[in-house]
């Protein structure tokens, strides 16, 4: 850092594709400081360390940071500083090192300072409270911030007067040099073959797909664009592969250009068939790493000048940063391939309904064999179940089923108390045995070649208390207003989401949690751009989409509910207002009926379930033997107030 | 427009204080194209001209523009060119066009294109169908324009290569020359005097209120704002004026710094009085021209820079053009004030409440004289009541109130199919006869000293289509469900905007205007910043805020139905999901109870409406005379599902 001129250096949990689950590769936070958790961020300083993560990382973190450097600064609790105003609080440490490089060589860097879109020039400022620290440098890696998180955090560090350096990543080997990288352990980056996701499947030829993208782009008079989503390069080229958890993505980058589409990987990952697909498509293959001169140079070759179109919150800073030096055009735009990603072909619904046909099957054997085995387990026959145990029986159900791959995420089987905990995983450390009594949450999903699958059920094990029961019936009932609403054609999930909160905040309930996300076709199980939440999502709900619906509530340290379907966006009437949508659920598996207060219910809300419940029979019983079929029959009947 | 180089020149219907009235001394596009519609912009070329209306205007500006060069161009309706997409179909024409002036004097202004944010640079392009025109310029007064109104203009010429030109008023006398003005019969700003608003009624005192904004100033780390909406500096210095069509506004804009407060007005509007209490609260006056040179000599003098904050949809392009040209600093953020006025105080609240019962006892009147009158013109006794006539009456009853000062906005009267149209307003050419059948929609308001009104009620006059109760019963409905919900303090309109078409979505039903609006105190009868709409309105709904609750049905031919209350958000409860808030209706008024079909709604609807009319009687009768209680009586019985 001092070579560099650099007086504090962030490490955040990001990589160059902005994905969910960040691969070995690129995770330099956990390198750094050592702890392993999903989110957070570290913060070196010349002086001191920092690491900044959420709730449901406090005790982990404060267990892994023991003995190191790293302070730990808790996020979402208040007066919790966030690292621009912690970088103020520490700068006065910085004044007295001397050794650091402040030379020459840096001071073109610093004379573009007042091309920054800060307000109140470089003047130190005695009035308002920010002080102001114009000497003082911030890095961070380009490769792994998106263009959008970079420019807030340096309008963040410029209100304190700090300098935003992104050009630096302290883990490669300095060109020209002989240095050897800091981090000399880096996991490589995965050599595992990618597949070919069949066109009976994806039900779209990938240069069917690449003229889509085009025309996108003509409309918006731009000539090509950089795809960093993995998701996106997958959906793409009809490609799928094992890079990241969870999810049968691979590392690479796609470009679509007038003339030109290109994928850059490493070679290896290749099979011969594959390299003869991409030939078939017309797609031009180039190494992972040429990213970079390959937009510069496409550029500068074409015979006009291009325009290309980035979408800020996709991709990285540093090909924005290069198309800079390289004095390129560009328009920041939301993707062109994310909306009609989302909007499913007949082939990814029917793989959907084929998908949802088999998790049906498999939760359907796990209800029956749960209730059972937990009450069995009590009185001393057979093995405790225990939340891990219960995840473990249900994957190998899942497993059984024709084209399955993988879960779609990790389950979240909370029991109790730890029903409360939203983002709750089971460790042998805080794995517990369920007993006859009291609810389990159950969170969970599977990778199908045919679909990609998304379900939550909360079970009764037993007697519930009387708040448990009420909790139940609110959220059902939440669930159920959402899941019958008609809306127009190009609606938000924004407008959507508080028809899945009215009765809860009737009580003044609430959760903190989106209410419905995409999911993918084989991709991932979280997809965008649209979701259902309280925050402002402005991508419209349209005819073909997928979406989750999940309310829940949570009770600390008492129990936790949530109801989750998967759901299709269909047709539902058009008139002299305009084409209307509705929802289709998708997920086929009985919602347990024990804890519901009937007199709590709707009249329309609980012809509803029953509808929904006979359609759940009707498809899976099937697929079903004669006592799943009875067991089913039972779990489906319908109910009615008395 | 050749002497100064410009192809085009632009004029809006709006005004340097983006109120929704424009006062006279204004109004250019109405002097230009004869056209007197409220919206609309007018475009002259040097080969062409046109005019853009909506839909409310389309017949009034056909018969305006009769005769002139100006051609209609329909807003709203599919493959109608926006501005800059017309000029570029008219660019051609000017290619033979010799005598305009693009000498050296504008050669510096082209130098500056290369800073313009257009992502293409500036060469002309094949592919993606733009054609580029750099060479033309587009006029337009930056004085009566917002910041953020031009920038969008300016991307959308870029994207056909046409360049902005802002700093060109022509009505303006040009300064060193002796060249008349072109709009030679321009009328003069009003020099009507100002009122001071009582503490009593303001509940807050201008010093006060100053010092909050310094506050909130100084959490921007900013240092000074310039106030150019005119209900901010009416609400900021506690002052009333007559300068605005039904709204007690005048003309003026404030300036508060670190250390002073400004008011820039004609001097000649100020009494002894008002001059008094001005130099009391420490407001300095200026006159109204002097806000440019103002701003430069304020933030020069200062000893430290100064970073002004303006909010880009409510200050004018000119004044930000001042600060940029004395490389002044800004930071564009929504204003200070809005937030702060929209929270009503206690005094506030309670002339709100004197005003809805002065408002209530006169629409009680109206509504008990409307049907006799209706039906004994029919039977031939007494005069036929048209639309208009209607709307006197009941103006009348609302000036015998006390306090009472103007209405708040034009009465919308429609009767029968004239109810479909949402911004009908009767004029002697449409008025028509009201008969004892159907339904009136009456939307009207008043501005009295204590607080401003804003309530529609639809009548049955007599028999109705079972298509009208069944329209009538929805709306009802709509409006009460979101009348009743309950949410979390902070969310926003538009979360809550879908509780009010829930109901009617379900049949494929929706109306395309707002949900809600706040109402000011004594001030705009359409205030911000919170709205519930479909789009995105981001402000939080906060305790002490007024809104509106209006949702309608409109079957075009037909009939129309709206069912608005203003209501007061107000504390539900606060517990582990932190606090919630609630509507109180503060409009008084009986809804009318004669067309609900009662088996379409809920029975919590069915009570909350009334318990509604319960608080009405009871509020109401004390003002009331024995006959008028009765009706009121009657008028106000609860209903019951049979």
């Amino acid at each position: 850092m001092k070579t560099h001129g650099l007086h504090a250096y962030i490490f955040p949990s990001t990589d160059p594709h902005s994905g969910e689950y960040t691969p070995e590769h690129w995770k330099a936070r956990q390198w750094i400081s050592g702890f392993d958790g999903s989110a957070g961020t570290a913060v070196v300083t010349l002086t001191d360390a920092a690491l900044w993560t959420d709730s449901r990382y406090f005790l982990a973190a404060e267990e892994q940071l023991r003995d190191t450097p790293f302070q730990l600064l808790k996020q979402g609790l208040k007066g919790t500083p966030n690292i621009a105003e912690w970088l103020a609080t520490q700068a006065h440490l910085w004044e007295e090192i001397d050794d650091i490089n402040i030379g020459a060589d840096l001071e073109d860097e610093y004379s573009d300072l007042s091309e920054l879109d800060h307000p109140h020039g470089k003047t130190q400022k005695a009035w308002g409270g920010a002080t102001c620290h114009y000497n003082y440098r911030v890095g961070l890696d380009a490769w792994c911030n998106t263009i959008a998180s970079t420019k807030t955090l340096e309008s963040e560090l410029m209100v304190h007067g700090m300098h935003l350096h992104t050009d630096l990543s302290p883990f490669d080997k300095e060109k020209g040099t002989r240095k050897r990288p800091l981090w000399t352990d880096r996991p490589a980056l995965p050599l595992s073959p990618i597949e070919i996701q069949p066109l009976t499947l994806a039900g779209e030829a990938a240069h069917n797909k690449i003229e889509r993208v085009r025309e996108a782009l003509r409309q918006q008079h731009c000539d090509a664009t950089i795809v960093s989503l993995l998701d996106e390069v997958a959906w793409l080229f009809n490609l799928r592969g094992t890079d990241v958890h969870c999810t049968p993505l691979f590392v690479s980058y796609a470009l679509v250009t007038r003339e030109k589409a290109m994928l850059f990987i490493n070679k290896k990952k290749l099979t011969p068939d594959v390299k003869s697909y991409l030939k078939k498509e017309e797609i031009d293959v180039c190494s992972y790493d040429a990213i970079a001169e390959a937009i510069v140079k496409i550029s500068e070759e074409a015979e006009t000048p291009y325009c290309f179109l980035l979408d800020p919150s996709a991709t990285n800073a540093r090909l924005k940063n290069i198309l800079d030096e390289a004095n390129m055009n560009y328009l920041l735009a939301p993707s062109v391939i994310a909306p009609m990603k989302s909007v499913k072909n007949e082939a990814e619904i029917a793989g959907f309904r084929s998908a949802m046909l088999k998790d049906g099957v498999a939760m359907v054997k796990f209800l029956r064999w749960l209730r059972p085995a937990v009450e069995a387990a009590a009185r001393g026959e057979g093995a405790p179940v225990t939340e891990m145990s219960a995840d473990r029986k249900l994957t190998e159900l899942r497993a059984e089923q024709p084209l399955f791959r993988d879960l779609s995420f990790d389950t979240i089987a909370g029991y109790g108390a730890h029903g409360a905990i939203v983002h709750y995983e089971a460790t042998p450390d805080t794995d517990i045995v369920l007993e006859p009594h009291g609810l389990l949450l159950l969170d969970s999903g599977a990778q199908y070649q045919d679909g990609t699958t998304d379900i939550t059920r909360t079970i009764a094990l037993g007697p519930l208390t009387d708040e448990e029961r009420h909790d139940y019936t609110l959220v059902l009932r939440c669930h159920i207003r959402l899941a019958m609403s008609k809306f127009p054609s190009g609606s938000s999930g924004t407008q959507l989401d508080v028809c899945a909160r009215y009765a809860m905040w009737q009580e003044g309930i609430n959760f903190l949690h989106g209410t419905g996300h995409g999911v993918g076709s084989y991709l991932n199980v979280h997809e965008g751009p649209h979701q259902i939440r309280m925050n402002y999502m402005p991508a419209p709900l349209q005819e073909g989409m997928t979406v989750t619906i999940e309310p829940g509530i949570y009770r600390s340290g008492k129990h936790g509910v949530r109801t989750e379907n998967t759901m299709l966006i269909t047709h539902f009437i058009e008139g002299e207002y305009g084409p209307f949508l509705q929802f289709e659920p998708l997920t086929l598996c009985p919602i347990d009926t024990t804890p519901i207060i009937l007199s709590e219910m709707q009249s329309d809300e609980i012809d509803y379930l029953n509808r929904y419940h006979q359609r759940v029979y009707d498809l899976l019983s099937p697929l079903l033997d004669e006592e799943e079929c009875e067991w089913l029959q039972i779990a489906t009947r319908p109910v009615q107030q008395s």
